[in-house]
């Protein structure tokens, strides 16, 4: 793997600016996009995080991630910051870092600050924000996707190298698919999911955004591993990269574009290259996936989200915006019993899907089934969002890994993405086939 | 292993009864115990059975339960026999079998007929039955215990060689104690747990009664191992018997015998044994496994009764007993959102007791804190009920394994019971320790 790491500041980096430089740099672009960031680490705040790592290198300490600037979801734990989930009122100062922040931060990364998200990360496109709207990186006119809206765009607009989002039905891979960018979804669990404000507590995992799979990877070879003090921590069997790349790939029956022809053109364009490296396609059944994406909203499962904050929504009312307030609200229609039947069903489905994966390298899908305009979204918020997560919904309730790479440019000059999705612990193996992607 | 196997029938064996004599005599025995049997085969259907099992010996095919008689709780699916839960008018004709109990007959077992038990397995005392209700197999006026009560019963009263029962708070392990007898409860999906009547499908368990651990293991060996096709088959690692025996146990801080002193002497007599043969205990703080069997019945998991016999029980509020009505009804007040947040604590917990018991060979408990009679038990069902669960709620919830085995007489008359628990996957060490304390 000889791909040149974090491609944004590698030019600073190459022409000599310090890690200092760098990272005022980047704060400076932060402060400069508030759609963007919903908060910026100080100046000061910055610096001493510099002069740790300085004092280390110069100690000798080797830092794999020394200087690379990162910022964070909104829903994730800064010490000493608020996480309000994109909603002011919410939320208090955290006393504790998130575990893979901090693992970052130990690691040398800088942070910079946090982002914009869909409220409450209940969304999927990155419009159900308080004003202003993050743009979308490439076409303002184009909804940002979400919900890690500011963590995708932050990396997709160079203003820093890596980001956490969160990922629950898909905002670690949509967002990522609407601003051209990488985005890794690792297994539930395998990394810690400790400190975050939680929509499926059992199933959020805190996404990687990068501008390559290699730069992903570096990041995840850093903060990844089942965390002991997580309830939550994955404790399949996580299998090492393959030696050898397999190409035999699973693809739905049919698939539905709802009506975009450049995705579904540029979809099957990305199909075509990996036939042309010598890959194989087997259709599958896809109903017993899209059942499992349906119990994340359409069941009771949307309780989980009144946990962490059901009881602000019904005091705040008017603090909270429609859509999400509809999305969540729904939860307190559902019994006990609902959820447990809800519960049983989802454990009936892992043992389907996973026998439908089984002997396939991956999985293989549109990231998102098409585009959507700002415009078009604000004004049909709730069916338009759901369409958006038709590839991405199943994901983490099954207990899946999934990557989403960019493919080849839709004929609008929209960037198209393609998404391997494998069983739990299969994450490297998923990191290699989208690297062969990538670099076809 | 040279302690003699299924001493019940052993005799009868060794004077040369055929497998159709002793089949034949458990069907009579069965017959005449209705508070012990809710339905008994035929004369037929038990002579199918023996038919086959002598063709098969004929072949010379090895059958290692060959002739063993056994028998089922009424909430385990026998095709062609309603599954009533003990609660006349619920259920249906149960088209399959359940894989337990089909690989037992496979092996050579004769099933004899279907138990008696607390209707829908909601209590730990077996006085919860239409009448009449099961008696003790030592001292009638001694509550059988429960739920599993026709079940322990059965094997303790010389009528079959063995049964499986179904255990989610302590039904496999309370009447074993109250019996005399062996209940070893596997981890939860250490066995197949497809083919029942439901309490808390994500971690009920089938356990196996006989009269020596020995004879139990020996059914383990047969009905044991994760089902492929249970959404809920264990995962985790599943260990060997261990080479050399562990005497490094675990016991509570403190101990409540509610006011029994023999309980107390018993049990502390059965410590003693132990500590002869070289054992050790380290006090450990038991609050936590309390908290864990607490949300059993005073949290939201209690709602996952009302999935499998809840409309029932709406339906028909005549058909159902009192305090199995009212401990079930108590479900209905709980939201999902209570249900993802017990489920939440319950997962600390998991990983908060697996670090206490970290290290340990075992956990040692007394099986049940005290013994009642029957005519206290239904003078004050719901307290008396729960403090049989005292020292067995929290091994389901929390995916541990345990077996309770016989211990000292009490000076009444009455058996004591010791209970070894210890984590999932570590069965074979338990019923290793298990086999060590009773051939003390």
């Amino acid at each position: 793997m000889n791909t040149p790491l974090f491609s944004i500041n590698a030019a600073r980096r190459a022409s000599g600016q310090t890690i200092h430089e760098i990272a005022l740099s980047a704060r400076e672009a932060a402060d400069g996009r508030p759609d963007c960031f919903v908060s910026v680490l100080s100046t000061d705040q910055i610096e001493v995080q510099v002069a740790k790592v300085e004092a280390q290198q110069a100690e000798g300490t080797e830092l794999p991630l020394a200087g690379l600037t990162f910022c964070v979801k909104d829903n994730i734990h800064v010490a000493g910051h608020v996480s309000t989930g994109n909603c002011p009122g919410y939320g208090s100062v955290a006393s504790k870092t998130a575990p893979v922040v901090q693992k970052a931060m130990d690691a040398g990364a800088i942070l910079i600050g946090k982002n914009t998200m869909d409220q409450f990360a209940t969304g999927l496109n990155g419009t159900r924000s308080p004003d202003p709207i993050c743009r979308n990186a490439i076409d303002p006119a184009i909804i940002p996707g979400g919900s890690s809206s500011g963590s995708a765009v932050a990396v997709a607009g160079d203003i820093c190298d890596f980001s956490f989002g969160s990922d629950t039905g898909g905002s670690g891979r949509v967002p990522a698919a609407t601003n051209g960018i990488v985005g890794f979804k690792p297994t539930p669990g395998l990394m810690s999911g400790l400190g975050m404000v939680y929509c499926n507590r059992s199933f959020d995992v805190m996404p990687i955004f990068a501008k390559t799979v290699v730069d992903v990877a570096r990041v995840f070879d850093v903060v990844g591993g089942a965390d002991p003090l997580d309830p939550f921590a994955f404790a399949g069997v996580v299998h090492p990269m393959p030696e050898t790349l397999g190409q035999n790939f699973a693809v739905p029956a049919e698939l539905d574009y709802f009506g975009d022809a450049d995705a579904k053109a540029a979809h099957q364009a990305n199909l075509q290259s990996l036939t042309d490296a010598g890959a194989t396609f087997t259709q599958i059944d896809f109903t017993p996936f899209t059942e499992a994406g349906d119990l994340v909203f359409g069941a009771a499962l949307v309780a989980e989200r009144l946990v962490d904050y059901g009881d602000f929504i019904e005091r705040n009312p008017d603090a909270v915006l429609p859509p999400v307030a509809q999305a969540i609200n729904a939860g307190r229609a559902y019994s006990a019993r609902d959820a447990f039947e809800a519960m049983y069903r989802l454990a009936e489905l892992k043992l389907e899907c996973a026998r439908i994966l089984r002997g396939f390298d991956a999985l293989i899908l549109p990231t998102i089934p098409r585009l959507f305009t700002v415009a078009e979204m604000l004004a049909d918020p709730m069916p338009l969002n759901s369409i958006m997560g038709t590839y991405t919904y199943f994901a983490n309730p099954l207990g899946l890994s999934a990557i989403a790479v960019p493919g080849i440019s839709r004929h609008d000059g929209m960037p198209s993405s393609i998404c391997f999705v494998g069983p739990g612990g299969n994450d490297r193996a998923l990191l290699q086939h989208a690297r062969t992607f990538t670099a076809m």
